[in-house]
């Protein structure tokens, strides 16, 4: 399967298209950006290291009955994946306070929730990528109520997955961003990336960050910590496999 | 019933308790603030005003079943209210894109919402009021899922009765803020006021504004603006009574 031609390029990736209409390439490029792209940089084989850690993870998610856009990891900076309808919502589960939240409710970062958060967002760069709730959804027609339920639900699933996955390899999944999309049957499926630009990992014993805030606050020592990222949760599969009843 | 001791004086009101533990008297200032305080004047008799037109308002609801906190207008300035524990919920209906909803979703004042939007801000002047979901009201404890189904469901119910209240005097109800408390017997009641400060008012022919915008954003004739609004509400109960059957 060969890129044709260049579809949308995001900050992160760039999706071609392919020979068939119902697939695309995702191609994930080192370039990073922070507080809507007011902060750019690039993380050297980030492309590489995210591309492989979302490989891992879509497959680890896919085998516990989540419906992805995964199809296959074909070179180091490239997976093919279903071509899907967008829904315009990113959706951010929390397990710990950071980032956002804890602005917003006036918290220090750290502080365990009692019960999980979802959040969804209006994927809009222009305006800041706002906070919506359920009306605002449902009143200027982002996502009709069947589908808001059934993605709202599978991000809470989607989060009790994660937080085992990268759990089991000493990663507190602090939180995350996901995006859903419907393929031409009308399927609705996880779309996008999962690695450390969209989730907050921190090492489970010495609370360290291993995701972009390395990037995003100036702490250095960022594509060591997608490199450790990626070395861990390939141990997890592996485990994971071995372990499998 | 007299006043005792200042309980609690906010940017527009103040509370005081009375001789009876479970009333207190609400007095109604000439103050106005905006932008969370940043902005701060006077408006003349704007106090004599919003108790004026609160005292109708809630008679109105009450007349239609709807739970408040109001029990007797004493004064110019003065009404009795039941004492309340505060939900730390400020509950927004929304028929018409206004102020925050407008540049939250980029989108221009005055288009009508295909239905009515309720959102819910934390009450937290030191954050700015941010907006919530209902997994942050749960999650953070602010209140409890039943109070919370009801309150959501008051906010819904009242912002179709103030619709019709004020439309019967061809003003648009645009968008307004409610609070709400439980007193000592655990009874949910509508709090706080219902004026011109709290709601976005505009003639239904001209589109003139009413409301507390004219004095946020220095379009003149706010004493005015409020004064119509108690005169045409002053009708609209009148007509009301005449016409009840």
């Amino acid at each position: 399967m060969k890129r044709q031609k260049k579809l949308y390029e995001g900050k992160a990736k760039i999706l071609y298209t392919t020979d068939d209409p119902d697939r695309l390439i995702q191609y994930f490029k080192d370039d990073a950006t922070a507080f809507n792209a007011a902060k750019r940089g690039t993380i050297a084989e980030k492309g590489i290291m995210n591309n492989a850690i979302s490989t891992l993870a879509f497959q680890y998610l896919e085998s516990r009955g989540v419906k992805t856009h995964f199809l296959e990891k074909i070179s180091d900076r490239e997976m093919v994946v279903q071509r899907l309808e967008m829904i315009p919502l990113e959706m951010v589960a929390r397990n710990i306070v950071a980032g956002s939240l804890a602005k917003r409710m006036g918290l220090d970062e750290g502080e365990n929730l009692p019960r999980p958060i979802v959040e969804w967002y209006y994927k809009r760069d222009d305006l800041g990528d706002p906070l919506l709730n359920e009306d605002h959804v449902f009143a200027f027609g982002l996502c009709d109520e069947t589908t808001f339920t059934e993605i709202r639900q599978a991000t809470f699933g989607i989060n009790d997955l994660l937080r085992e996955f990268f759990l089991a390899q000493d990663i507190l999944l602090v939180d995350f961003k996901i995006e859903f999309g419907r393929n031409r049957r009308g399927d609705v499926l996880l779309a996008d990336e999962i690695t450390p630009d969209g989730c907050r990992l921190w090492d489970s014993k010495t609370r360290e960050k291993l995701d972009k805030d390395r990037f995003r606050r100036d702490l250095g020592g960022v594509e060591e910590a997608y490199r450790e990222v990626l070395s861990r949760v390939q141990n997890v599969v592996l485990a994971g496999t071995e372990g499998e009843d």
